[in-house]
């Protein structure tokens, strides 16, 4: 069928191919027009403004938006703009629920459908399939289903689960209609938050196993520093690359995520030109909000997220009290000088 | 090549048939008559104590333990006085590293080798081959590599870490030699204690998405709850099993846990007779401990064991003193009563 | 000077009680009439509704509001609608500091001002005064002045901080100018915070006293749970209302939650009748996702609002699924039968 | 009554002052000779050696160690050779407890008892009296008793906690025999735990505050960091030193450690020079180990050990790690170029 995609970037471009692949039919704009141009050599109806591109496309339309989160908002009302009753908006880019939340019920008195379609997949997408959580409509979701079943990975290599017989369902495809509007982003969100818990939890471990020669080292003399307890037990030199490239295989934890950090150790073993300032972008900062906001415990989430924060420093503050209180009770200085019976409560917390 | 093993529980039985299956031979003992008589019928040649194990071996011997943490210790006294200088002991249960390093230097006068097996793969190991991280003297790794070779799942159908090119490396077979003994536990203890931090990711983000009906309850008209703030976005109802089942495909969160999660879900997916009272076995305080004695932050792992704790109300008496707290200072009523104008300062916590 | 006063709770009593000893003139209204009536009996004038009391009110009026924050937003405009240019609605309850900020917006163009008083004190305000933290413009706050160092604790006899002479200034006599409308509750907000952070260390240390003799009860036998390690460790029995006694003098952590705990414990040392069910009341929450928001890490604070989260059991679909994940992998039974030798890996997390 | 002192550090020689003003009898003694005359100069007893120091005890003779925990061992082992039966070691530093337990054993079979006395007070200790914590055999401990009661703080000013009448019980007075050896340090421990916990608490708070100007600061225009939402929220310029000094005065966290982070935000109110690599010490580190021995969860004191990790970069590697992943699966550079509607999924976490 047709799909009008807006917005051509790698995710944007690459959902496009994997269409026209399949024998749907695309119109495409982008603000570069060498997006739009390289995709039309692909097979692509190119258009030069939203306009034309809603005039290129049937009754029903169906517009996809691949945008940045911060420019969803407005594009939505300049697509909404050019559309009419029966058509359908989808937004595939990572955008708050709340907004899906908000526009849907903006575009229902137009007779406008919105549809929410949270993406995950990566650079990987394109030959692995997209997996996609969609909120919306069911009269929206049911007349794109077929555009769905193409970007999804299919039901790919991987076991069928246990007890599951018969034909595929659409999550054994690779994408769920999830509920109302706002529902396939709110899933989208979890989704990263997860990814946030799952991947803090390889980092703090690989993070012990590149520690565990921590006895070999020089012993720390200072008095503010409490010294390592038992050094025989931590004189392990760990080669890490090998270890994530080893529970690959036959491990519990063997993931996805896993097989992203061996490749990134087997490309650049040492991490040399990472500062380690990790970046967020939304999505696990809404999942810990809504944690709270219906009382659900979520002190995993949250503290990868809080990992995240410090990693940029965001905790010089707390961090430049802690050490001012400590200077006020104990006369704890920094950098402690050294001499030793003397020193009598240096080491203490008071 | 020839193999002793000692405890035919699940995963040693499963070990001794995929070693027959790959034309090892292996002499086998357990408490249990019945367990040694199911592997004879199988190809194994039994032994009715661990003498008469040590004696049906040819030296060099190497004898692989497969029994509860809890006795290994007594059993490798054991064992090791049936052998002599140039034998080999292989724990592979779930000891933790710092016994290794003990039991290794205690043998290490006699000449024999100490190795720590960890093993993971849980009951698919039989098919899907045991992931082996291994820790001791070289000479004896080199010696029974053919064995490890042979229980480690092999290159399989997953795809090749970019980079890697020629011979296949052990870790990529699922078998590594970590470092001396003790540090094959090592490396398993922070793989488990990585499996707690990834199951509570998944586990907290799923009650959020069984929980996005929030909304759609009848709000708590106490004085003491916090009232859920703009209920009109927690309207969801989440299919949770559905939801688990699409991230199989295609999303950056897709691992062997989640597949166990939809496949635990479709067969239960309404989690029947599931108390929620979370056992923990010892790694993932041993990591967290580690961790803490190496000056390692490990908020996530170390959050979700003490998610496990609480889940069996070991957070009780915590929990029985903040609301003796509330009731202190603010006259905090665990269940209070509802009137409103006059209430003041009720809702407080002063 | 003159204060209208509505909602005669405890709090709102008390803060009239304490502007009267001081000389200040009060007019009161509450829904419940007996209020009214008893706190006439002390010398204020009573009103028998909110346009009654605006009427015996002098320009420019001073109306403080003492309600629930479920309420206080439909009062405000009640309250409002018998104001006019220069008077003052002062909201001293546990408004969150967003709705401030809404609020005095509205208010603006109609000339009157708003001001969020943050107050902490509980039950023991009366006596000694409560600690005011004060969000508005400066004209109200200047003009409101008189009334805040009445209502505030003064400068008491807790000792001068090192380096501060001469006047004491505001923030010495136990109220303070924070910023614009919201400031003070946003203040507020994050003093609550801290407050759940110091409840839950009090709390979990607390419960590693209580269980300091962990090592004397009977060894459990499971092979699911992991055994206690060195019970030789853990064999105190620790008098913990007498600990908390203790500390209460001379000690870094010396502070009133910590009086409080001490006079729960001595009140009650069984915690009897106590579910350990603890409430919160909206400003752990909305300092967590202030923290979030502004991406300041805050893991503490988010820790200590999870754990009262899960008091009330809302972990349990995630401890379920934690549970339903290890019978996938392992075969793990929550609860586990007891066979030894054979049991092989059933301790495991595979 | 009479006591040897060894280690004249600060609190050595307090301890020692204020035993000679409530006229006891001090045998002094340090590795320093200047330490030794200066209290000989203000009445007490000098030794020139630990032999010296007990041959001018009178039997059963007393000798209080106030020395670095890492050289405690060493120095029980010299005392002890100069004792005899009855007489008594008493460890006032920051031990590990299980060092007492263990040191108690050794000591036994020669009758001389120790006594492990957990102590807190900081520099402020000579005026206001150290908080005593303190096990070991009941017959020590009553011996010493007058020795604790002088140094504990006493009643002093604080509030009698309601409900307690009669004599004042030890507690009451800041001492308290807990249990065996080892029990004394043991609650100083926790004690130690749930001080880190607060100030981290305090820190994270006041955090937020600095933050809550947020809103007013250019907007991060990057798309890889989550951009504030709502940025009308966090227009705040709180000034932090005030309000420490504020919420001294009747607020529910009014608290010690809250009065010296007023007097460090007063001495330093930029807190210049610090740069917030903040130190630990033992007792955190420990009390976090206790827990997890024991299952009791301690996701709050965890937290705030953790975090003092983190300000010492030793979550450099994990963080690497992260960034790693994340230029994995999504492309995402650490520092992100700028274009905007083609860039599609940049923002994404995939």
């Amino acid at each position: 069928m047709q799909l009008g995609m807006v917005g051509l970037g790698r995710m944007g471009a690459n959902i496009v191919r994997r269409l026209m692949r399949d024998g749907h039919e695309c119109v495409v704009f982008d603000v570069n027009p060498d997006a739009v141009a390289a995709l039309v050599a692909e097979g692509a109806t190119g258009a030069d403004s939203i306009e034309d591109l809603a005039a290129k496309l049937d009754a029903p339309r169906a517009v996809w938006l691949m945008v940045p989160a911060g420019i969803t908002g407005q594009l939505v009302d300049q697509v909404a703009a050019t559309l009419e009753a029966g058509d359908t908006i989808i937004d595939g880019g990572n955008s708050n629920y709340r907004d899906d939340v908000r526009r849907a019920a903006k575009l229902k008195p137009r007779g406008i459908h919105y549809v929410d379609a949270g993406t995950s997949g990566g650079v990987f997408g394109l030959e692995r399939g997209y997996c996609l959580m969609i909120g919306g409509p069911d009269e929206a979701f049911t007349r794109l289903e077929p555009i769905f079943r193409t970007i999804a990975p299919g039901e790919g290599t991987i076991e069928r689960t246990p007890g599951r017989t018969g034909d595929y369902a659409p999550e054994e495809l690779g994408y769920l209609h999830c509920g109302p509007s706002g529902a396939g982003h709110f899933v989208k969100m979890v989704h990263n938050g997860i990814e946030y818990g799952i991947m803090a939890a390889l980092a703090e471990g690989m993070n012990i196993l590149e520690n565990a020669d921590a006895g070999t080292r020089e012993a720390e003399h200072s008095a503010e520093v409490a010294p390592l307890e038992e050094p025989e037990f931590y004189q392990f030199t760990i080669d890490t690359p090998k270890v994530t490239e080893l529970w690959r295989r036959g491990s519990v934890i063997s993931s996805w995520l896993l097989d992203l950090t061996a490749a990134a150790l087997q490309e650049n073993p040492a991490l040399d030109g990472l500062a380690g300032r990790v970046s967020d972008s939304g999505e696990g900062r809404w999942t810990v909000k809504a944690a709270v906001d219906i009382g659900v415990p979520a002190p995993v989430l949250a503290a990868s997220l809080f990992e995240r924060f410090a990693s940029r420093d965001e905790d010089e503050y707390a961090n430049q009290l802690l050490s001012a209180m400590r200077l006020q009770f104990g006369g704890h200085r920094e950098l402690p000088a050294g001499d030793v019976l003397e020193a009598g409560t240096r080491k203490a917390d008071a």
